[in-house]
């Protein structure tokens, strides 16, 4: 493969950048307020372009290094046992705008991240009816959506170990929140891998390939990586690094969006999300004192934790931060770990206000 | 009111741009597919935040210069007879990201266009029976969202004359596309105006005021205005001019969404609007030769057309183009009218592809 890198962009952004901020959607703060992210406020990362899948005809093969492999119609999978996973899903790229020199690619500055119920089949199930073959290595997830990535044409695809694939709750998903997939987020079918970034729930799914090496597809072995130094091979994203977010307190400025808040206690709200383990403490930071912000119990074990912390907000200018740390010891730095293509970047937040 | 105004900006874009990019969304150009845009697809624009209203105590209220002053309840709204406009919405600003100097605001490339139904209430039923009398000059609409925005804190405000407050397809809507309204949408109630740029149709509406003279609110007055020079008064957005957009035919790269096309015949697909009359003519251009697509049957007074054009695609790079014309004769530009605050870019999309 042939691999086209791109130079780092520097300082302000470009209309390459902008295009991709427009197209794909962030989830806006305020929205953190909703344990479950409404539809249409839920992030979207869409490499390609949405692809039109008619339902009626369309069909899920299983094939590779299977003993049964086979084709799977949408109602038939409809009628098999279901299960609903309620998961926080944040793009590995997200905070990406926030550093110079980037990588070319979306600017996410904090919003490529939200929770939702997704209700399927396990994708055990399917695998254990196909009868994956032993030999296998890895499971391949194919997606409908085409395109050029650094320079080479491919259809989206990921794969995942066949351990990893066999988790109960890794599920092919036709429904969110309790309503049916929208185009948008993969419909008909799509894969949803709780604890990983974004990129493994590979959406507009039509085929899983059981094979018997490493799969070399542009989006594993090329993209999602971090890097130190470019060119290098470098280490897959996988599981999502410990990280939270506030909802700004207070009303914005429309452009620049800081925020103005009346003097007095305010109650700050936010999340906290690790695909490392469980969330066991949330910090917040005014003008870089920090203390203890209050956990609610857990929404789950693949779910955002809510927590709360009351501030007594004095005239003037203030900086907000929040971090969290997770059962794995892992804590959020204060400035963006650095990686080449800009994965990975969970600083902790800053917010900018003015009491009065 | 003591209006800052921001500098423009040249070049390339600040965080502030690619932060309301992130937050807001345009709908991706492959949804002019649609009929009607998906849930979740619909573009947004919000100023400030998306208020938290609880729908079991809203009200709205009518009031000032009514003889029946009074609240209505949700419940009560939703016994009323109904009402369903399927339009097209634009935001005024489409359009304002593809220009250089440009104004600090949302820098939409050509996203901000979508077409919903909407059910609710006539506005018009709504005035009649609050009893208006006859000195009324405007009808303001208020939003519960409130910022900040050309340094002043206001709420989310704009008015109408009655003459165009009591056209029959002006709603007051609760459901979209069938569904109850999303909170990013207005929940629980938002106006909707046909024909008009979407700064008209204010979300989470909690009040209607009918007053004797000109509303002088910051989206009203100052914003919303066709300037040739900062400062001047200007004319105020009203309806939306003729535009029209393609779905970018073959497949896009990842960064930059330069479209690689098979030679051979293509169909390409668009829809056409305007809110000064039907839309009359599309014409499509192969690198600055033009030819007249084909237009579908009118979906509705208020909604977008369907055309559909073929091109014999030969090898090599082409510059794709799209303008219609509306029944006043306005024709779209080839080049972005100029307007110090961006807004009605209407020029005629170009999509770069290369075939192969």
């Amino acid at each position: 493969m042939a691999e086209k890198r791109r130079a780092p962009i520097v300082g302000r952004y470009t209309q390459e950048e902008v295009a991709l901020a427009t197209r794909n959607s962030g989830m806006p703060l305020e929205a953190l307020r909703y344990d479950l992210t409404p539809a249409g406020l839920h992030y979207l990362l869409i490499h390609f372009d949405i692809p039109a899948l008619e339902t009626a005809s369309w069909m899920l093969r299983i094939e590779g290094l299977a003993s049964r492999p086979r084709d799977f119609g949408l109602e038939e999978l409809r009628r098999m046992p279901s299960r609903t996973v309620r998961m926080t899903m944040e793009c590995a790229g997200n905070g990406r705008g926030q550093t110079s020199p980037r990588y070319p690619s979306m600017p996410w500055m904090e919003e490529g991240v939200s929770t939702a119920e997704w209700t399927g089949v396990s994708l055990s199930i399917l695998l254990n009816e196909s009868k994956i073959k032993p030999s296998v290595r890895e499971i391949v997830f194919h997606g409908a959506d085409r395109g050029f990535d650094r320079g080479i044409e491919h259809s989206y695809s990921r794969s995942l170990t066949p351990e990893e694939a066999m988790r109960d709750d890794v599920v092919l998903a036709y429904a969110m929140n309790g309503a049916p997939l929208l185009p948008q987020h993969g419909a008909p079918l799509r894969l949803v891998v709780p604890d990983w970034y974004g990129m493994a729930s590979v959406k507009w799914l039509e085929r899983i390939e059981a094979i018997d090496g490493a799969f070399d597809g542009v989006q594993q072995a090329l993209s999602y990586h971090f890097r130190s130094v470019a060119g290098e091979k470098g280490m897959p994203c996988t599981r999502m690094r410990v990280n939270s977010l506030m909802v700004p307190p207070g009303i914005p400025d429309y452009f620049g969006r800081r925020r103005t808040v009346e003097a007095g206690m305010v109650e700050l709200l936010g999340r906290a999300w690790s695909g490392d383990g469980e969330v066991k403490r949330v910090e917040v930071a005014v003008d870089g004192a920090w203390q203890d912000a209050k956990l609610e119990a857990s929404a789950g074990p693949h779910a955002w934790r809510r927590w709360t912390a009351r501030w007594l907000a004095a005239k003037g200018a203030h900086e907000l931060r929040c971090r969290a740390t997770d059962a794995s010891g892992a804590v959020q730095p204060l400035e963006p770990p650095w990686d080449v293509t800009g994965f990975g970047n969970n600083a902790a937040q800053k917010v900018e206000v003015t009491v009065r």
